[in-house]
């Protein structure tokens, strides 16, 4: 089947190695380009200099592939794909628990399967088995599919004693509305691209992988900015029209990989240059944020809505000056605003990769628009990221009354596979 | 609070003319160049060469806009825009019914507004009243917004002397499953753009136009490839993997105006140059159509997957040869394949302008998709369009297993709105 729908010569783009896979001299420049969101803006001209197509088998007088297409992120490397790779155009977070009578076997089993369509689809090529061919045509569309293990993975397949603490439950928060069905599960993957049918193509793949062994417990969907939509890919707004990740760690930064990755000869042994994700579906209550003035919203954030420079001066960039006052003594940045609560010199050095989504499910019968942000973070350790943030906020954010975490997820995101072996494999036959 | 949110000095991207806007000499070259979906990809170019980015306040260093960004659809014009543009990435549909008491006043100033929220986004500048800043930093991202006038419209603003034969309910057929709460409507918008933000603006904007005078009756979400993601931008793929709109008609086509728009000299004289649209929500059952041989794929839509040729032989624009058989006699394009039932020359020259969006709304509790095709088309008479091309579908086509339509509706769609003038005026004011 897979044989009759694909093109016979398609020859694969050529592939973007990503830190880990890359030699050192490229390494820096791509992780750091890639983490900073650019690669569609700056490729896009490359793309269109560059000239050739994806694939052989396009039908003659076609326009080539930019870069949007042409872009592909290498599946094997020291870190899993879809952590430091820039904000891909459209998402797809979905977890799956284990089906009944399902163990370690099956889940061996479904991690190479998945391991090896990760590989396949990243590099513009078709599933081994039965293929849909919706992503024909198309390019790998920088493609990422990142897989990740849950706290309840370890009982049902027998690892209860290579849990990492790490994967405890989160604390409760005060300000928490979550639903239990869309939040945690067995395993979680994540699908990034930047072309919409080529993330689809590859979230029904990674659901046909999924076979008898498990069954998706819940799915979302998730967008950011297009490439070349916006001349300030260097962070990007969300549905508050906020400007959002300019404080994120960037890969050149010296503690960077500290912050983010289990160290390579951290533990456990098998979460090796792995790290933690936090998954949180926050809706924005967007009919009273839009009511809130300029002003009043900048308060709120403590930044300012046109250009994100702290509300004490500069640019987006600027350090914000906690202490500054106005000529009536208050504080220009305010107490509660986020983006003081946030800082991670408020929060002993914590630090956390945000790569978020956002989403938007339609509108309910009140006419209000179900939507926010798929909040998605990376560090090398939830109880020094996310957690001493989170608590933060939960005692005082001005943004708390604007916005609802519905769901929540903790998930342990092993490193990256070497060639010949697939993710998760130290620790399902370590 | 519009002033505070937005950048001082935005410059306006320069406009691209649409057909009826443009100087003669460069009308067919750009609305050929729209429909055929190449826009992204063939601007991609010009855009990197052009170089300069939207708007004056981008800031230091920034990269510049690509044509993603730059591109500009132009509201005034013969015909509303998004009707004969390239698909777009990312769109919203959305049903409003007027609110009880509002009649014919309010609904004049709704579509006052509305027209005037639409002139100034699809020129990239913010709307008149408390824009949510979504959108800033972005480019118009070929923004189309199009409004239409529902069956029910007209007797809730007492205009029904007005209301076209065209509009008449479509009619009953025995394969559909509609639901009714999210089918129809007084008025109807749709938001195209090649940005999901920008298009996400857009639709937040018209919602907050509408006031206290209309509620969203239903609202969905779609998606298209992105520019530069495929070489093959002339037609799309959905869901199922298959090549979709090959005989779409084309602008160069002599008899193109006249089976898509309503005459300049036509009946009722407040549709000169308008078009009726039809809007269903059709649910692809893609656990059962991935379960199929490509070949049977192939049998049921009568081309082949991979290029969209028809299985007769040749290219995907090849004629389809109806009376071919193969060497035991039977037809090589069976009498049920869904691309012989919808042929023009099987329907007394009926024919359709297809501008569908995929949409895909995640994965229900039995683990399938909510996801199929938001099909919209366009024509100049829905009884010489849709109606007889669904009929023939009804009785006997072998796609009819595979999808369901869920939703359906009807809306007319008035020409464009001169310099001055708004959408629908010459109904409501004539």
């Amino acid at each position: 089947m897979a044989d009759q729908s694909l093109p016979e010569a398609r020859t694969p783009a050529a592939p973007q190695p990503r830190e880990g896979a890359a030699p050192p001299a490229a390494r820096e420049g791509i992780s750091r380009r890639r983490l900073l969101g650019t690669a569609g803006a700056t490729g896009l001209v490359l793309g269109a200099a560059g000239g050739a197509a994806g694939y052989a088998a396009a039908p003659a007088g076609a326009t080539p592939l930019s870069s949007v297409g042409e872009d592909r992120v290498m599946f094997h490397g020291k870190h899993q794909p879809g952590i430091t790779e820039g904000l891909p155009a459209r998402g797809h977070l979905v977890a799956f628990d284990l089906a009944p009578g399902a163990g370690r076997k099956e889940a061996a089993a479904l991690l190479r399967r998945w391991s090896d369509t990760a590989r396949r689809l990243m590099a513009g090529e078709p599933s081994a088995d039965g293929d849909t061919g919706v992503a024909q045509d198309a390019g790998p569309s920088s493609l990422t599919l990142t897989f990740g293990f849950g706290h309840s993975f370890f009982a049902r397949t027998g690892l209860e004693e290579r849990r990492p603490v790490a994967l405890d439950p989160l604390p409760d928060f005060s300000s928490d509305h979550l639903d239990k069905a869309r939040s945690n599960g067995d395993l979680w993957v994540q699908v990034g691209a930047h072309d919409a049918l080529v993330a689809f193509h590859a979230l029904r793949a990674v659901q046909k992988d999924a076979g008898a062994a498990a069954r998706v417990r819940w799915q979302m969907n998730g967008f950011n900015r297009s490439p070349g939509a916006t001349a300030r890919p260097m962070t990007a707004r969300n549905l508050m029209g906020q400007i959002d990740g300019t404080r994120n760690p960037k890969p050149s930064e010296p503690d960077f990989d500290r912050r983010i990755f289990v160290p390579a000869d951290g533990e456990p042994a098998w979460m090796a240059n792995g790290s933690y994700v936090v998954v949180r579906r926050i809706r924005m209550l967007l009919d009273d944020w839009e009511k809130l003035p300029v002003k009043e919203q900048e308060a709120v954030i403590g930044r300012r809505k046109s250009d994100g420079a702290p509300l004490s001066g500069g640019t987006e960039t600027s350090a914000m000056d906690l202490e500054k006052t106005d000529s009536a003594g208050d504080l220009v940045v305010p107490f509660n605003a986020h983006a003081r609560i946030t800082r991670p010199d408020q929060n002993g050095g914590a630090a956390m990769l945000r790569r978020p989504l956002s989403y938007h499910d339609g509108i309910d019968a009140a006419g209000v628009p179900d939507a926010g942000l798929l909040f998605v973070c990376w560090q090398a350790d939830p109880l020094r990221g996310f957690v001493p943030v989170q608590r933060k906020l939960d005692r005082g954010d001005a943004l708390t009354p604007f916005i609802r975490h519905e769901s929540s997820g903790l998930f342990a995101v092993p490193g990256g596979a070497a060639e010949g072996e697939y993710v998760g494999q130290r620790l399902l036959e370590g």
